[in-house]
């Protein structure tokens, strides 16, 4: 059985643009399973879709086809591309959106973004130009509808993606979203912020393993060591959230609107050594904002 | 055929959370249906998402099974639970969102919440704890993943509740929402607001038959009789809604908004029988605002 | 196999009633696929709701029934009713939902709105009566859940539109929307806003093409040529968008909020004959704002 075909956009859902992509699916394949990831990232934020596809992409089955259609471009010289990348398939404009996913599969990306090669990784690509397989008139502002949904509709039927069109030797890459180490401080940002207020940043569980006792610094305030969960802590706390990153929340509040956190805030996290130890909670500690040690 | 998986959260849909439960259950079980009951329910609000899930499970088909994830003390010692109840199964943190349901099935909600015994009733449940129908890692923000969506996908392919864990005797209930009868009068009050500005009150269909003409008081307004649709009425107006329950709504327009009315809101209803009869309009009547008559 | 049966309502999600109109439908006929065209039409906005449905339904596959509901009339005298319009039935109220699809298949529509007769056009239709067919209580105020959900799943398994109540023969039609040409001018106007600030008007691919260089004026300022696609070009711009209708947008911004267009904003399209055509650019031009020409 063929895996479903998941759905990512910046489309919204009150204008039938994504009930008309679902139609155009099913009236190639009419018993496929179609999912929606999200259809709200923002108006044309590639760097977000990327974020939402990058963290939620390996929960679903194997042979999944992710149709993901943010695109300022549309209508450009910018590519239409499909990728095979493990057991997935991704289709959509080639404007960066699979970043995260490719640097799962070792695909090195650029620092300052441009154009990252496909040689020598366990990905394979093609550019999407045969056009028996789009629909028959092709708008130049709704290529979801018009060759995306059509493309994957007719991958999810067996049709290889070397059918497609020619094979991708390189892709275009976002600007890498690693954070750095400086001064033995690891210095990130936030770079996603949830419905619940929760701020997301880029600094990853690995890196925050090599802290014995980390210190977030986020807009002038210091929160020290991180906390289990949510629940039971008071004022802003920090913890590994779902998609293994330190994340920076509010117990039964919203942390971004309260806190004024947004996407591109800086954050610091620095090892608790020059903190008189005896003072300081246990590694699951209390989340306290502690005044005293408040930078500058 | 097994019924659908029916979901209700508080996640959005902007995240990507919602889908990746999705991907989740598809991985387990790649033939379900899944259902989207709500996704927007307000932020950690159990007792809406109590409602909301409460007036809506009965449609479904018999087997349906629902997720229902508004969840603020995930990772905390709240439990994971799933509940037999009818020809449905409900799986979710034990923190009353099955409230409005288990009331369906005769398990007696302590007036001011707390834990409410199933010994007795026809609904038998389970605490999760069997880490083997989890996904490999649990992580401690995002249960609705890790517990919750594979346990139910599980459960879909046949595994029986009682696999899940050990029996369940009594479950966390929220207070009551049932109106009082004080000298005469129904007290009651706003318990949703929906998309339209409707405002629906925990008054039921069954307590309003004992009243010949009701009169509702509602911001210092008075309604006399109930409409039987919303068209054809001017002002504000009061009718049975689509959940059996008294609700005020304007015809045409947004009653929340044009009038102030929220969750809570306090309504009263009682018999006309202190106004002069003949110059009231029949039962089905015109829904005016008596201004004459407006209380104090 | 039979075809989807495809949602558009003004309902949103949050209150779980589109949810329930799936149940419902579910518990009829557990095998057929639901598809969401839309629920955020806003509230009772039936001209919108016809605009989404009539730019969207032919890209579904041949057998998907449609139901509609955007209902402000719900309980009252208004009929509920069922069309079949080439491969598609549509299900919902008779208050003019349908009229942009009627249009297509060559119903006449009144100029100033009122009754459009079946007789003599491929459309057949029949009074929803019977009320097997509905679900056993009606109320009156949710027909998308008592009355057109039951009634599009038992048409999904084979019920023939014939056995749900008496023919129909004419429609409530609303009124047209069609652009005048007036002293040499297309005169139309803003009949929807999409989700990225882009102002869609009436005024379509057919009626453009009598126009050699057209020059488009709209709050005061003047476009002079289309544009091929949103990218690569600054300020205000025209093109013909996916629904083949002239479109105004911003490339890169939101032209409704910043440029105050909304619903019903007059739009005036002529030929550039007056202006010295060797100042302006090719018709896939620069989209500038002329603001030497501009009227006033």
């Amino acid at each position: 059985m063929a895996g479903p075909i998941v759905l990512l956009t910046d489309f919204g859902e009150r204008d039938g643009y994504v009930g008309t992509m679902k139609g155009v699916i099913l009236r190639i394949n009419p018993s496929v399973t179609i999912v929606d990831l999200s259809h709200t990232i923002p108006p044309q934020d590639v760097t977000d879709g990327a974020f939402v596809l990058g963290t939620s992409y390996r929960y679903f089955p194997a042979g999944s086809i992710f149709v993901a259609v943010v695109d300022p471009g549309v209508g450009s010289e910018r590519r239409a591309i499909a990728l095979s990348a493990g057991a997935y398939t991704f289709v959509g404009p080639d404007n960066g959106l699979f970043t995260l996913v490719l640097a799962d599969f070792a695909v090195p990306t650029p620092d300052g973004g441009g154009l990252a090669s496909l040689m020598g990784t366990p990905v394979t690509g093609v550019v999407l130009e045969k056009s028996e397989y789009f629909l028959p008139t092709v708008s130049a502002t709704f290529h979801g509808r018009d060759v995306f949904a059509p493309v994957a509709a007719h991958h999810s039927l067996g049709v290889p993606l070397a059918a497609f069109g020619p094979p991708l030797t390189e892709v275009v890459s976002l600007p890498s979203q690693r954070p750095r180490w400086e001064n033995g401080a690891l210095s990130g940002q936030v770079i996603h912020v949830d419905r619940f207020g929760n701020a997301i940043t880029n600094i990853t569980r690995a890196e925050l393993a090599r802290l014995t006792l980390p210190v977030v610094e986020v807009v002038g305030l210091q929160i020290v060591g991180l906390q289990h969960q949510y629940a039971g802590a008071s004022g802003l706390l920090a913890l590994i959230g779902s998609s293994d990153r330190l994340e920076i929340a509010l117990n039964g509040g919203n942390a971004a609107v309260e806190f004024g956190l947004a996407v591109g805030t800086p954050v610091v996290v620095e090892e608790a050594r020059l903190v008189d130890e005896a003072r300081l909670p246990s590694r699951e500690g209390s989340g306290m904002i502690d005044e005293e040690s408040r930078s500058g």
